[in-house]
């Protein structure tokens, strides 16, 4: 349940249904003051009798939303969520590019693909210790203690925020404490709620992948479930973690061709429907190289606000997933041309949600 | 089979391979000459015998293609296919817009919606008579007879060439003899081979849709049914109409907020493996007008030749798809910044498939 | 639109509700009279005004079907439709089993294959003489007058019942001349309405394939363009042929171990939406002969009334799906399990759909 | 890969092989005795010299398995595998029925249900303590504390053993303190490999549930990931646990009207991939609860080990999935058909991989 006060409300009056719905159903509250002010309600707020709610004084609407992904809902926050990184800011009118060779092997080839990235453009490192693998005789990636030492030195080699998947939730600090600026969640920890209830405690901005089996109602439902902080329970246990980013991948399909199906509609669908910042991925969508830089160029001008793509230093090498990675000059010519894209179309298409802002407000 | 001759090769060595596949096997042969001569067996070339062509004076390489939809394969036509209609070319660098109504209602409707089009900078007009629908009980189109008068009205008042769906075989020389220009194949048909047949006997153009249930392999492999003059005993009889213009517009998927699938990786994908011409339909795809806009700049940065998309001058009150047609001023921004990014982008990213050249030579 | 006539109602009363609609709406009416009489308006229902067709005497109820496959519908016609063909009795109770070859290849190997299908114990024999393939380069059948012989030779062979596919409109009158007694309609043609609308035009029994990409409102909707006998204006112009017998094969899915996702989960639904019989494939959707015998007895233990599969005398040859025909001892064994495991389970666990009745009347 | 020794080799001549891929590799072997003696070599065999193994006394055949999920082929292992839970048996010739609520909501509700599944003659109960929900606005279970108890209270008052879903690997001592006898992982886990591996250290059986988005390599690498005791390293860190039960679900499809697309060729050609024991259920697959039986007669007829369904006293008011849930009259009568069904087809139709050993051997 949301409620808009009026133009002009008090803060008394907005402390009065905040106090009413404490009182009366023993729910809590959240404000988000812009223009005007916004209360959202937390929890099971169908108990609420809406209009007790909405006959107190400085009230000007009071919205259920059926959607069980509010928190990530563009009906429930309008603006673009903005995420900032060090120097870099990920959503609203921002492109940012992240980079890097998809698993850590080797601190040479490692710090080399850094560079590359660095080089081409790119804002944050793709820094990956920890892989998820289909079968356990794949390559899982170095332990871990090395993978997050190499992750480090490749932050320190280039100077840039580092992302990395944390599969282990029991891992969680290690990754904290080494540095890792931005968490990854991949497709196959992507309904995993105990990861994402984690990950609802910290501050520390998450990338999340929805799973290749998920559609858009399910990678929402995820991201509120970081974004909630509610317990098993229901009950809300902390503020919640409101920084994340989504990262579309693409769902399987029975087209053999490309490795997964990357619906180009979900960009602009995503955008409208929610206020988070939305990268889109064209190596892991596609699976080949042949394919990335134009699917790369596809993504940025339906709309994601960035890309998340590998880049390795010797792709005919990689243990893990080399042919959909590209080299320098490929991923220096992706950046630049998307920053050229991305800036001719800035504002156009319903690309901001602004035009649910109107039907909302 | 295909056979390259060497560079230098004389037309009498061309010849001669020509005339011992027919002489020894019955098997026609197609030449294509352009910096060398190409020769393409037709029929079932899985009899030839390999060593009795490579042996003869002149021939460079003979290559088996695997590929069942080999007419339409960039392995046996390295150039990109450059179709002409009138002042229009569609293919290679240039880039076609396809506009207008989803279906023809009445005569106003569709000769503004013409107009708009025609406004908005299309290059061709959708002028659609038949219409394929789900249900008997859904808006079919007009009487045949009086759609093809309203299409040529709305070709006059613009001066634009034509596209319209032939459903039923049967109406294909009315279709003709009223001065349609372009014949599309839906989804619904877009693997009934007897439509397919009959529209290898002609050299009109064709929009070849796929079936949203159908893969990449089966929709060149209906291409290939157009183009190769085969019948139903694969006897070679007729050139075929290698006037193939190709048109994605997504697959069936689980995902339900997006009418169909619309793989971006396809966009680029298609161009590598297909000489032929490559149109995308932002409408049919997305079934949004609402995402329309955002979709056909991703299409046209993934590399697509142009687009095919519903223009209305009343889409709330269209019998037909109106959710996913867009009015003027918006078709008017989205050619303009199609060409834009189409024009920035040029030649780079394998679009063109040149790459591909290559391998195969 | 469905009228319920009241027990007792009078032949008058039911001719003055026809009345009513003929003149004020210029609609035709088509009655079922079991227990009492059920009127089904043809045509654009949605213009008649229920309150005008309530107040008459005699009418207990009026029902706006929503379903736009109305005449498919167990909403529409509450008790199974059995269909009879010579002997052969499908739907309802009767377990019903097509076997024979996928396509006729010689006279000899066709045959044999037939006498293998009545030896095994199958009820109608499957004369296929024109193939749906994907590529022209495939085996698409022998010349259709020299198969039609062929299947008129199977069908004396054997005084079996026939039942061939239907692909090119123009071969109907060929293939009633030779003595086919059910025509299909393939997974490719399945939504090509000028097939369905000619098929529309007589009463031989139809076999209607789903495509592998539509949902099951597609399918039915299919079915009633055939029943329904509309033109393309949605004006009745006969009867419709009521004798549509449908088949599922399963659909398209990302699993590529089967050749298509059958899911078993359909075959109670569709015996619960619809009251018109229905077969299954074990061959076309499980694509492998090691898995054909039991993904028949699961599709006959959830209900189907019958079955429709590949048999052939020397599966390693045939040119045509070779992979997933079996031979007669497993034909045999097949057939014989079905009909024990239907008998054991006969009107058990809503297979007939009754306990839809009394929902609706 | 698997060293098979011919019949007649001694014990020495299979130590000698053991030791050699010790020695030289540094790789652990597994042996499996039945007739002959069968060497499996775990880790990444592919270092390993084929002909160095070939050469010495004793060895019949070397055979390289390229499936990455190699612990569940039944290419491994050819024997069906039989699991004991009490006095239950579960896989080979049996049939065995999971049943009873989807969740535990109440004591009351919960003993009620667990006695209806009781006298419907199932044999093992479903008590299900947490539960894996798309958001975190839905009911997610009790307290685990609390739901623990009451599962050993519905454990108590039949006699009967319990399966309980283990969705956070933090609780798995409480799990087992509790009494829990069989841990089921979900769909939402399947490929969560921190939850497989803490699996691989215990002997308790598990059934494993696949994504509703992954394909049969997946599902069967999840079971690899159990069965192998691999860590992260692929270093072989126990025995891991053999006591895997497969449980098929179907998975995601466009078509709307069945909540899962449960593909019955799926369950004999998992039967003949692995050796494992297969359940399937016919409540989540379907998602209707007039739809569970006849899907259940289905699973069985295919040739599945056993079902697993939710069985609800009062399924109207269950907080989960109550519309899939049936009573004590319906699961009685499905438990009693199957036993029939299951009984009748007993050895038919490649159900049991025989025919597999013929092949392999």
């Amino acid at each position: 349940m949301i409620i808009h006060m009026a133009e002009g409300a008090t803060p008394d009056q907005t402390q009065a249904v905040i106090d009413r719905i404490a009182n009366d159903y023993a729910l809590r509250c959240e404000t988000i003051v812009s223009a005007t002010t916004v209360i959202g309600v937390k929890g099971i707020a169908a108990i609420v009798d809406e209009g007790r709610i909405a006959e107190l004084p400085g009230v000007e609407r009071v919205i259920r939303i059926t959607e069980k992904y509010k928190d990530a809902s563009r009906n429930f926050h309008h603006e673009d969520t903005v995420i900032r990184v060090g120097n870099v800011s990920i959503g609203g009118d921002n492109l940012t590019v992240f980079g890097g060779p998809c698993a850590i092997e080797t601190e040479k080839l490692a710090v080399d693909s850094a560079m590359m990235a660095k080089n081409a453009g790119c804002d944050v490192l793709r820094a990956f210790v920890d892989k998820s693998r289909t079968s356990p005789y794949d390559f899982r990636g170095l332990p871990i203690e090395k993978g997050l030492d190499i992750a480090a030195a490749m932050k320190a080699a280039t100077g840039m925020p580092t992302v990395g998947e944390l599969i282990d939730l029991r891992h969680l600090d290690a990754f904290l404490k080494a540095g890792i600026d931005i968490i990854q969640v991949g497709a196959r920890s992507a309904q995993y709620s105990p990861l994402l209830e984690e990950l609802s405690r910290i501050d520390t901005p998450i990338v999340l992948k929805h799973g290749f089996g998920n559609d858009l109602n399910e990678w929402l439902c995820a991201a509120a479930y970081i974004m909630s902080g509610l317990d098993r329970q229901g009950r809300s246990v902390g503020q919640g973690n409101k920084n994340v980013i989504l990262c579309y991948r693409g769902i399987r399909s029975f087209e053999s061709e490309t490795r997964f199906a990357a619906d180009i509609s979900m960009i602009p669908l995503v955008r409208q429907k929610s206020h988070l910042p939305l990268l889109a991925d064209p190596s892991h969508s596609s699976g080949d190289k042949k394919l990335v830089e134009r699917v790369a160029y596809g993504f940025v001008a339906a709309g994601s606000n960035g890309l998340e793509f590998d880049i390795h230093s010797n792709p005919a090498e990689a243990l893990c997933d080399g042919k959909q990675a590209v080299g320098e000059v490929e991923a220096s010519r992706i950046v630049g041309n998307c920053r050229q894209i991305h800036g001719s179309l800035q504002g156009i298409g319903y690309e901001t949600g602004k035009s649910q802002l109107v039907a909302v407000r």
